[in-house]
């Protein structure tokens, strides 16, 4: 029997295969030109679908992008145990939590898009389904990171945790400069030398730095 | 002689007053709806101007706010300069730098677009000009902070001085989450309390970390 290619999945597994597809062409575009420049409307025509037929899997542009930061997240997650799992000295922790995060350059451009778009036009399921994965993700990680860091208390290292992600956000959008920036940058070396922050050094360097600050606080009041 | 209201502006000084009316009006609807809602339309619609009118003052919506960030800089730095200069225990002087960006949420807000939107979509005259302004006033802001802080050399203090930059623009998203976000947040006080940041205590434990940690970086390789 022959089919027309883009008949509407009934079966669960061609809407599974379909959703794949969505996320699949979403994360390419989103490599290729920045999470902020692609549209629902890329995203269908990459992915031979119509509008309409997208919306049916997930109901916008963000839907699609949440989704793909809860699976960056889980990746992230994975990786920093997997390799704090091996014995650690507690001074490269904080590289390991660096360094997987220069490793994803698309979790560290979603986390710069998350609080100001990407949790915009959501549905309260949506949401839902994205904070109970971060929440579980944070604690998760602030465990390994305090196992393998005895000098941070657990909620210390989920701290340290949050403001890992939150750095990586906005470092990433800020060592990569807009094209007026990076023609600015080429023409005033002392511009780019004192405003362009190099990701994995300055991300590693404020974290080593919080990670030795956060237990000199216990005394303070808060 | 009676002129109609809205003749083009010939003279230097009503120049001056027009670019003034439009900044006034684009500040005036960011405070309101966030600067990420505010178009140039909106902008030219309050200042009772023509779009066509608005861009001979200011290139592009991005270009207004950039400007508006250069201000803001030039508050937040005379403040932080000016509570500085009175005696200040070390401790405090990430309260005063924490202080002084929660009690400028417009500044915050700008801070956290500017790498992803408010420096994209302007010209290199404009691109110039902010920056330079930038690298001018995180200097001063470095000096005055090592001046308070005796335990941080300057550079340490320029980079405390961009991470509480940084940081601010962040947490300031996170902090204010948006209608499905808040919503969820009053169905689920576990995810409340656990992924949103409260922004002033948050960014002065976190600058307190860092100036504490900071110095204890010095003998360790890059």
């Amino acid at each position: 029997m022959t089919r027309p290619t883009f008949v509407r999945a009934r079966r669960p597994e061609h809407k599974q295969q379909r959703r794949e597809a969505i996320l699949e062409a979403a994360r390419r575009l989103a490599l290729e030109s920045g999470v902020r420049n692609v549209t629902l409307g890329g995203v269908a025509t990459a992915v031979g679908l119509a509008k309409s037929n997208v919306v049916r899997y997930f109901g916008t542009r963000e839907e699609i992008y949440l989704e793909l930061l809860s699976e960056a997240g889980r990746d992230w997650h994975d990786a920093v145990v997997q390799r704090l799992g091996a014995p650690t000295p507690p001074g490269d922790v904080v590289t390991v939590l660096a360094e997987t995060l220069a490793e994803r350059p698309l979790f560290c451009d979603l986390l710069g898009q998350l609080s100001q778009h990407l949790e915009h036009n959501v549905s309260l399921t949506a949401a839902r389904a994205f904070k109970e994965t971060a929440l579980e993700l944070t604690t998760g990680l602030g465990r390994a990171v305090a196992r393998a860091h005895p000098e941070l208390t657990v909620d210390e290292a989920v701290e340290l945790t949050h403001l890992a992600a939150w750095l990586a956000g906005c470092l990433y959008a800020a060592s990569h400069p807009s094209p007026a920036i990076a023609e600015l940058y080429q023409q005033e070396p002392h511009l780019l030398a004192a405003l362009c922050p190099p990701f994995l050094p300055t991300l590693r360097r404020a974290l080593a730095a919080l990670a030795a600050g956060l237990p000199t606080l216990r005394d303070q009041p808060a």
